[in-house]
């Protein structure tokens, strides 16, 4: 019975602290009154947790603050680098390992190729990202975070099936907790994405979001609730290999017309190629030409260029993720859609058409009320969206309802 | 502080009621041990509800069970006709009301045409079905549910937009439980129709469900973790008006080529009747010739007889709605998907059709766990829905996870 309440008390104690973290997090610099007030907590718990916090490092005062009438309060804000986390990418043409601290700044970055590699390798190459970054961070790394394309079970920490990375049944995040003796938590990469926007950028449009990741892939994470939502068999937002075009290209999944195959970086860069070689004097021709190979940026800047071909391009690859997202719009009724990775960088023009497409689809009482907006993190929003994943499941940082 | 414990020890003994009720609803008849066993309660506990449960006629013995070796247990069973709810199936040709016992075993039904009738008068109609229902059930009556189409706000029991039945902000609970003095709730009819599916049909799936009630209208009613998902704009499953058809035909709703102008009931009937006229002497039109109207079931007698329009009418209506299927799996990746409404009079024509197109068109890792099936009532599953969401919020019969 004593040591019930004593893990009783642990708990307690363990809540206010996240209670308070979250509170700091979300508001500093701010005061403890103002802690205590927005917690619920009384000023003398909050007081505790602070001055725990403050001799870790973890929480500083920074002087005070305007006063109410009495005496300034002091104020206190949180020490973005008191801690940091490991967050991994693992991309199918790279793996990418970063130290991001706190405030979901990235502080280190590091990278490995793993085209041509198999599984055996691929997981040698992640351990040796991870023993780099954790010989950086030493004793202020908190945990590892991953994200990874896939079906993953997130609660187990195993990798079901990754076809692109040749893993089956890994169980990934033990295999780094052995070896680092860090907490380590993994989970598929569109759905650690969408954690990370909706912990890391600031939103009042309540627990629901839908972030669609465009790259090489396309996958959609879902947030219910400020959770990911995984569904029954951990492939909830696999709408990449959802058939959209009759009679379309052949796919690398064995089949024909899926999204990827007209809307992905890969099939865009294909498309715009084609466009380039047919019209070697247009401003797609003659980036080609010059760069010997194109990026999206190439195309995006062809299209302020006025090229039309370039513009059909993005058109034809923003029509079909439109559609798709008119059909998520009318499932789930969710209303903050964020569109985050690399194809992004097609900017207005693909977005406006996108959202036209989406709108004309969607039944229009739904779609008014929805926005479809790209996100802001854009070069590491799979890092990122890790890192988050470990904040909310080992600091209790839970993202805001 | 005294009434703070009194009032945590009337919570406590309602979800025991809760618990205890629900375990003989799924396992009845049952034995007062296995009660015990199943919910973690004491005996003596169990022993004080069910002793409550059979004073008020809820529950009763049955005699006794198979002996495990000492003295064989007494059974005790639920009285299915002790509690009677008023399910309410606000259609927008009909409204049906019902009195339903504990069981979902339909116990009297009425209906009242109200096409043509403004807001106000459908209004008053209700309000006659529910003083006849209330009349009929007496002190039986438990309380009332109400499934409508359109957004509904299920918490505050309003109407947010019905456009079929010309009600806006309507606080419908609110006027019903006035009126009765009764526990009202209300829901999206298709939402209700899932409830409905996830509490009567017993099933081990899991939390989530998706249940596409297709008739004159078409929504999805999508069950998470054993709750009904309205989204946040309260038009979660709205899958009716999403565009399926470029260059398709007018809706009712004002756009061109919605999934309901391809795959409702009436799309299927007028299909049905083109076809009919074209081809007098096929099965189809001689139904047509000799009963001056085509019903969905002389569809699907027609597809029995052979007749070729007939098969290609279900076919082309199927198709659609298997790819919106296959959109929903690529999205929430819930394995159980169950058709229900009056479009499932088709058949098994229809449903190998629906299939194939939502398999053809999902990412086949995704689509080969999921099931779709017709679910088992037909007749009444907006008044069982209703009456499945008053259950679970007045008695605690949360639908098992």
């Amino acid at each position: 019975m004593a040591e019930q309440r004593k893990a009783t008390h642990q708990q307690t104690r363990a809540l206010n602290e996240g209670l308070v973290l979250r509170t700091l997090y979300d508001h500093a610099p701010i005061s403890r009154a103002d802690v205590a007030r927005r917690t619920g907590l009384t000023r003398t718990t909050v007081s505790d947790v602070v001055a725990d916090f403050i001799a870790d490092g973890l929480a500083r005062e920074i002087g005070r603050g305007p006063s109410s009438g009495g005496k300034a309060p002091i104020l206190v804000d949180v020490v973005g680098d008191a801690r940091l986390v490991i967050g991994l990418d693992l991309g199918e043409q790279q793996f990418v390992g970063a130290l991001v601290n706190l405030r979901g700044e990235v502080r280190h970055v590091v990278a490995a190729p793993v085209i041509g590699r198999d599984g055996a390798d691929r997981l040698a190459t992640l351990q040796r990202l991870v023993d780099d970054l954790r010989e950086l961070g030493r004793e202020r790394v908190l945990g590892i975070g991953v994200g990874t394309p896939g079906l993953v079970d997130t609660e187990r920490g195993t990798i079901r099936w990754a076809v692109n990375l040749e893993w089956q049944d890994l169980p990934l995040a033990a295999v780094l907790r052995e070896r680092t003796n860090l907490p380590t938590y993994v989970a598929n990469d569109a759905r650690a994405v969408a954690l990370g926007e909706y912990l890391f950028q600031r939103s009042d449009a309540g627990g629901n979001l839908v972030a669609i990741k465009v790259g090489l892939g396309i996958g959609a994470g879902i947030i219910l609730d400020g959770e990911p939502f995984a569904g029954d068999g951990l492939g909830a937002g696999e709408i990449g290999h959802t058939t959209v075009a009759e009679s379309g290209a052949p796919c690398r999944c064995g089949r024909y017309g899926c999204l990827e195959t007209v809307a992905s970086s890969r099939a865009i860069l294909r498309a715009a190629t084609a466009a380039a070689l047919e019209r070697p004097s247009s401003s797609l021709g003659r980036r080609l030409a010059h760069e010997g190979g194109l990026t999206i940026a190439d195309i995006e800047a062809s299209v302020r260029d006025g090229d039309d071909a370039a513009r059909s391009v993005v058109a034809d690859a923003a029509r079909p993720l439109g559609e798709a997202i008119a059909g998520i719009i009318g499932v789930l009724n969710i209303h903050r859609v964020v569109l985050l990775g690399s194809v992004t960088e097609l900017g207005e023009a693909w977005l406006s058409v996108v959202r036209a497409e989406a709108t004309r689809r969607a039944f229009p009482l739904l779609a008014e009320d929805t926005e479809i907006e790209i996100g802001h993190q854009n070069d590491n929003v799979v890092v990122l969206g890790a890192v988050a994943l470990l904040l909310t499941r080992e600091l209790g940082l839970a993202p805001k309802r």
